[in-house]
């Protein structure tokens, strides 16, 4: 075995947000964080989305903080009432949080420029705890920021997505989760109990088995996943011989 | 105040799915369900992501249906060997489970109208915890049941939302969540003390604001729910009034 045995660091997503728990907004963070930190290496253990209450967020920032070696929040940072998430962070960890200098500066040069005041609401988007560093927001300025092991971004995907590109290099990663897939023209039935037996002699692998239908006809996808690339060939290698022999 | 002032059932969902963690898949039954609960008056307040891992399964069926009048899981009851939903809601609530009659009688009409052989894997599909009522699968047979508090449904999108179409009218909602949305073309740092300043005097409702850009300008989508239609036309317009005027 190869150094590829370390496990990658672990991770949660906090989805912070009525409007998804409300069904007025399909999530689209969860889904691009989920790929990002799999390309880098970080496997995201858990997701949680919880609403706009303090305790809500409190309690899941505290409980997946000392689960996983990172958190992810998406949303609650901009300078309205309902954007609390700053604050419930630097609550959760103990953290001071004030109007910090170094956001404060950012966001005055990104209204100036736009003859824009830079007003009490826009100023509560520069609240950010001690000890935190700063995430770019190369969109619309106000920062996101990483205190301890929680990094808090925005909610609005694009902004989210380029909060991640600047925050990712910053993590070290483990060794990319690979995967490869085979599509089956048989039902999940037929091919569980060899595809069962094949997973058990690979437990290193982890194989999953995704249903759809192709012209009425029954068939599923199999996913193999590692982070080791010859016992991945290997495998699929087996898995033809047993399924599409 | 009326009898709206009774507060609506509360609901947590449960999504089973390695595929969703890693990105592969984009979740599609949490949109769904959302919107179908917040219709049928039941109040989603925390939605949780896990994989297809016992101890994970097990930890969030017990604290989900510990907080919450009602459990929603998606995902794992298929043939396969990480089809392991049944088995671990079982034994987070204390139930034995085994291939049950009605279930396997439902199975075996299915199998046998189309010459297909109801095998071992496919017959894991019967496994029902005792005391749990089946969920009716009409487009693929194989049942998901509710348990409790806890009710186990598909992950595959048109079963998963063809199984809560024949739940919903099982469960007694409130009155339905409603919503107004204004559009208003300007920043959110412009609207957001006058907005703050009216969800405080409005605190039976909630008060929501959502970005986003139009030619380039800003603007926001504010989204005022609540369950008093009164109210709700009432706040609506003042905000018309402090926002639009």
């Amino acid at each position: 075995m190869t150094e590829t045995t370390k496990p990658n660091p672990s991770a949660a997503m906090l989805v912070i947000g009525d409007e998804i728990l409300s069904g007025r907004t399909r999530d689209a963070n969860m889904y691009h964080l989920a790929g990002r930190l799999t390309e880098h290496g970080i496997d995201l253990c858990e997701v949680r989305v919880v609403s706009d209450n303090p305790d809500a967020i409190i309690g899941g920032v505290r409980a997946l903080s000392g689960a996983f070696d990172h958190v992810f929040t998406s949303g609650g940072i901009g300078p309205t009432h309902d954007d609390i998430t700053a604050d419930c962070v630097a609550r959760a960890l103990g953290a001071e949080i004030d109007i910090r200098e170094d956001a404060r500066a950012l966001l005055a040069a990104h209204y100036d420029a736009q003859g824009i005041e830079l007003n009490e609401a826009r100023l509560r988007m520069a609240r950010i705890p001690d000890g935190a560093v700063l995430i770019p927001n190369p969109i619309s300025a106000a920062p996101g920021f990483s205190l301890g092991n929680v990094h808090v971004m925005a909610g609005v995907p694009t902004i989210f997505d380029a909060m991640v590109e600047g925050l990712l290099p910053r993590l070290t990663g483990g060794a990319p989760m690979l995967s490869e897939t085979m599509a089956i023209y048989r039902g999940e039935g037929e091919i569980a109990a060899p595809l069962g037996a094949l997973a058990e002699r690979f437990s290193d692998l982890s194989f999953g088995c995704y249903p759809f239908q192709r012209d009425g006809a029954y068939a599923a996808h199999v996913v193999v996943r590692g982070r080791d690339a010859g016992r991945l060939s290997t495998a699929m290698a087996e898995l033809r011989d047993l399924l599409l022999a």
